[in-house]
């Protein structure tokens, strides 16, 4: 044993001999006391915490009929080993929370007995046979799942503690608790000692336990992380992420310290925050009850209550999260995390009476005070509305390293998500100034998300697929601008890491014209791209559209490829093009050897038009173009011998040997068609033209013609986003004049 | 003019002369004067029907204040003036029904001055300006939408018949209703005098408005068709159907009589029959309130109120149509003709409480006395759920033509739809022994249904795209056998219509075994199929299975495709297959050379499997396969130069030079996937073997292994259908013994 791992364990056994002589009262952890007394009060009265209860003692008693198994551990995550200790976990945690609220005995004995299996097996367990982790844990293929058991775990333990002689503690904490704590902290630092979701849910599972037995010292290492951990700087795990920074602090408080920019958002983005926040939320809670003056709920000007406001922004109008970086779709605050990071941010928040309508639809809250919380309060009609807006979510511990801008029309009529954030850690994705668009809960332009089947086993034991790195990585899978068939910092984490996007301005003052706007100028060495994007409602339009200006600025000519990843059935073009007979792959690399070029045709006038449908709406991309551009129309497919990827399609805008232009486009939806009612409503486009009027260092400017001949002007200042700067410029021979970084004439 | 055609002017001339000259009252078409007694009376008791009334009370409203358009007509079907006439007739019907229901002038007012409008323009309207149809209309592109505009429009007349003074009736009837009849009649003899849908819309229409006039000539050229019509047989439309058929009667009544199976099946397929309804039913009503005594409603043994059953049952679990034939995907019960059918069925039919759960859904009822009957009903809580099961549905006039076996498991769990009927008319697909299975609301293995986009202007006008006939109509685009790469009837309509295929038997009485067998023998001459496809649930699977074996024996060797067109995602295959890394169309012609492949591979062990996941369930197909045999891949959309197709995927088994042989198969669905709560569910197949133990003249039997290890084996009787002949077989040294066409041992 490393010589710094020894004296850790000594001064473990020290300390835990010591602190476990004093008294405690449990449970004391997530619930409390007085917590419980409510809870028994309540029942009966309280509606939706009633079914709530029921639900869950159906899901219990079915798996107590059933009996306890603790299989010997083999499988990845789709497997029967894994699914079952997982469900191990649980269960027992609801369990406790059963025995609390309802007194039965029979949830307590369950748990002990389930306890104790694991007490006999886990001494002489070996390190899990699966190979493919960086951090193998014991029970399952990697410590993460191993610091999800323990997290849950000692829930269900607290909830029993009192139930158990002093013998019988000591041989759970001796035998299973202590060595399982130090099995993924000490003994994997690699995994502990990081700033990253795995290690939060490490230093979550190691706090939790360390509150329950009342182990200062195990308490120490959850907070601030294992002092030294020998571990070399510049190591990575097997997502390719790093372990090791330079100067790097460790533990909880600065998990939360780091990954959370100041507005709450997760720089992993919303599927892992999804994941990272019930860690970081219960293990709050616990503290909030053990050791309230540490107030780490009001850490870093209450980071996690807003943390739950902005994830709940980052979701479209179905609830879905936004897959931006490594995300599977269809993940949602439906999502018991959710469950519990609605019902905590509501009660130890500010009983914002918004998230009750998300409980409402959740249909669900926690078996603990929080969740009776807001059960009352939806019992009690103080529900209202949850109203997602425009938001600019800053990333980066400072808020300073970019952000991702959300511009919304109506009830979510409309939703941008624009993307100008850091790397994203090991789960970002290549995709600076990329964007997404959607109509209520449908995609209409997508990204793409992750390439896994999460816990499918069959799907490359239901981990990260080779594609997620060959095509979900990079550029040319985004709505953004890939240079030269070479993704954003050529593909290099390290290098993509050191850099983010800056915003140039955001401005959701008038829901009629909306703008935000931001600049990339490490991407590429000596390119500089600046996009804006407008949300824009005009009363002879039926919809708000959207104005997408790509500027770039180069010291070299370049091959420049705009995709818009659109989803629907193509309606029309307004141009002709060439259809392969067969199909080849686009490129050979970066993802272009993942496409097939389905069409290629050049612009027939200087509106390229371009309408597909999709869910029953009519949309219509209208780009500027050049004679010399190449209009393209890709599916993705291509070298997938195991039909990982989807066969979607895009739109695509090439243009060659360029050094500095602008790709202006807007894209609008309009109209309807139904299947039952068979009818086609407003199905084409309201823009006759688009064309790009002035495009200088300092100015850019888009005309925009209806076909009722109306035109709107959008000027942009280029060098100055200050909204009290005065600006004039001279187009055409007419003056325009205005204030501020933009003005729609 | 035609001399038959002067003689029938003549005739016409004279009639309506005298029978104008007797008195009738008015409303009596579809709204009776004792009828709008109870409707006016029960206003404000009858929530379903008052809320109906203040939705199209709303509708015309609006409309009423936009005013009254009469465009010259000029569009095709996704056009403007193509909708605002349909939408005219539309709203003027509603508006009738207002005007007696709610006793406003001004809905008698918009009627009558929108009625005025069209009696100037319609004298001196040409023929209309699109001339792809083979029946000109002159409001619209085509006969049959003029037609469905006097069907709507006899009832607006009718319900402000009363007033209108003489005067005003007279111009009506002399300047418009009469040659708008007349038009579509006489002077479209190749429209009007068919056994086809649209002839039915054209009879419906001249009677309904015979009916209003008290026209008894035109009703009985509405009931008979033209004697005379001057047409020859053999000639087509411009969909390939046949306008004259040898010895072929004409008129509503042969209309009613031929298309119609005893069992209420429409020959044409659901899409068709729904579209169909509207005209039989209405023109039926209108008959039973003015000539009652004709007894249309009871005609062939109440066929038409069958058709309702027929068409409910026609549905997946969400109230979706079976897009057999040219159907368009999406089509549902919600359909305001359905609205009408059911309404209709319940009030003049049996009464029947099932069919007020589907009006509930439909959450509207017509606003005529059925209507009120139904929202009666409901109100009363006499609604009961419409519980579909499985059924046998005969094609041909005399149910003698093949037909739909639909087997159901649960409450829609697994739905087979399966078609051995005749061709269809017009719009028949090439499609012996197919197809289609769902799960609750979901396709499992589609039918690909139509190529067209109705109504959509962009896409050929919204008309049938030629991808229709190369792709939609082709055998190759079903899931059922195509050898030699031709289609069915070498894709001859003359040929296919000459035949059908033969029931060998249906029996659902066991809901855990329920079999329909069919064969074809002159799809392809010299080759015999015979299919025999089983609904089986067994206690140790989770869901029930299909069993799919299709026998083909042949005079020479061939090459067999069996296409399962399988909606979802591959998620595994035991089987090796080699990814081109250019796609290429499987074939050149007779739908093949839309095809591209994806895959091509050969069986690893003799059953082989291969999952997909869709729509959140797993779905294995075990297939019993020769080691010679071909596994293909196959994706659609090659040759598709506007995009007019989905990019669908298929598996499909190949089997080359050989003659008599047996595919036999199981498909499988089992387990769940769920994106929020990732957790993925027996995922994996609970089949280990499928195999052919016994195939020669007399028998076929199939033999399946679970995991378990437990076998059942399945027994055919090849030549015997009868449920009491007595069967014995030895297999392999075992004796089977059983009574009937089939047993699962």
């Amino acid at each position: 044993m490393h010589f710094r791992k020894m004296i850790n364990v000594m001064l473990l056994v020290w300390v835990s001999f010591t602190s476990t002589t004093q008294a405690q009262e449990h449970p004391n952890l997530i619930m409390t006391q007085a917590g419980v007394e409510k809870m028994r009060n309540s029942l009966g009265k309280v509606p939706l915490f009633d079914a709530s209860v029921q639900r869950v003692k159906q899901q219990v008693d079915a798996e107590i009929a059933l009996g306890i198994d603790t299989p010997i551990p083999k499988d990845f995550s789709g497997g029967y080993t894994h699914q079952r200790h997982k469900q191990n976990f649980i269960i027992a945690q609801q369990a406790g929370a059963l025995y609390q609220i309802l007194q039965d005995n029979k949830y307590a004995t369950y748990i002990r007995d389930m306890l104790f299996q694991y007490e006999a097996m886990y001494q002489s367990l070996p390190v899990h046979p699966q190979e493919r982790s960086y951090a193998r844990g014991k029970l399952f293929w990697q410590c993460l799942n191993d610091s999800n058991w323990l997290v849950y775990m000692s829930q269900a333990y607290d909830a029993i503690y009192d139930t158990l002689s002093i013998k019988e503690r000591e041989r759970l904490e001796n035998n299973l608790f202590r060595p399982f704590a130090d099995y993924i902290s000490i003994e994997n630092p690699q995994f502990y000692n990081r700033i990253h979701n795995h290690s939060t849910w490490g230093n979550a599972a190691v706090g939790m336990i360390a509150l329950v037995m009342n182990d200062e010292a195990l308490l120490q290492r959850a907070l601030y992380g294992i002092e030294d951990d020998g571990l070399e700087v510049g190591a990575r795990d097997n997502d390719g992420g790093f372990i090791k920074v330079e100067g790097q602090k460790a533990g909880f408080l600065a998990n939360l310290e780091d990954p959370f920019s100041p507005d709450g958002y997760y720089t992993e983005g919303p599927y892992y925050q999804r994941y990272a926040m019930y860690p970081f939320l219960i293990f709050a809670l616990a503290m909030h009850n053990v050791k309230p003056e540490m107030k780490v709920f009001e850490h870093k000007d209450n980071v996690l209550l807003k943390g739950v406001d902005a994830l709940l922004n980052l979701t479209d109008a179905a609830g879905n999260f936004f897959p931006l970086n490594d995300g599977q779709k269809g993940m949602s605050y439906f999502t018991p995390a959710l469950v519990s990071a609605v019902d905590i941010a509501f009660h130890y928040g500010t009983q914002n009476p918004q998230l009750l309508s998300i409980a409402e639809k959740q249909n669900e809250v926690l078996l603990d005070e929080s969740g009776l919380s807001v059960a009352l309060g939806i019992r009690d009609g103080k529900s209202q509305p949850f109203t997602k807006q425009s938001i600019n979510l800053t990333d980066g511990q400072d808020g300073q390293q970019g952000g991702v801008g959300i511009l919304r029309y109506g009830d979510e009529d409309l939703t941008l998500v624009f993307k100008y954030a850091a790397q994203g850690l090991s789960h970002g994705h290549y995709d600076k100034l990329s964007f997404s668009l959607y109509n209520k809960g449908n995609e209409v332009l997508q990204d793409y998300g992750l390439t896994r089947f999460v816990n499918i086993g069959q799907k490359g034991g239901g981990n990260y697929l080779k594609e997620n790195k060959t095509w979900a990585k990079q550029t040319i899978a985004h709505n953004t601008l890939t240079v030269n068939e070479t993704s954003h910092f050529n593909g290099d984490y390290e290098i993509g890491s050191q850099h983010h996007s800056q915003l140039y301005f955001f401005d959701s003052t008038n829901e009629n014209l909306q703008v935000v706007s931001a600049k990339e100028s490490n991407a590429y060495p000596g390119t500089e791209m600046h996009r804006t994007m407008a949300m824009i409602k005009l009363t002879e339009f039926e919809k708000p559209f959207l104005l997408d200006i790509m500027k770039v600025d180069s010291k070299s000519q370049n091959q420049y490829d705009l995709p818009f990843y659109f989803m629907g059935q193509v309606i029309s073009t307004n141009f002709d093009y060439d259809s392969p007979l067969s199909l080849s792959p686009l490129g050979r690399d970066n993802g272009y050897q993942h496409l097939y070029l389905e069409g290629k045709g050049k612009p027939a006038v200087a509106s390229t038009q371009f309408s597909w449908l999709g869910d029953g709406t009519f949309y219509t991309l209208t780009a500027s173009t050049n004679v010399s551009d190449e209009l393209l129309f890709t599916r993705l497919g291509a070298n997938d011998p195991d039909f990982n990827l989807r066969r979607d399609a895009a739109f695509m805008l090439r243009r060659k040997a360029t050094a500095n232009t602008v790709f202006a486009s807007v894209v609008e939806a309009h109209g309807s068609y139904n299947p039952v009612s068979e009818l086609s409503v407003n199905s084409y486009s309201s823009i006759a033209e688009l064309k790009v009027i002035l495009d200088d260092k300092n100015y850019t400017a888009v005309l925009i013609k209806g076909v009722n001949r109306q035109t709107k002007t959008f000027i942009m200042a280029n060098q100055d986003a200050s909204s009290s700067t005065k600006h004039q410029v001279t187009i055409e021979g007419k003056s325009y004049k205005w204030k501020g970084a933009y003005q729609l004439f």
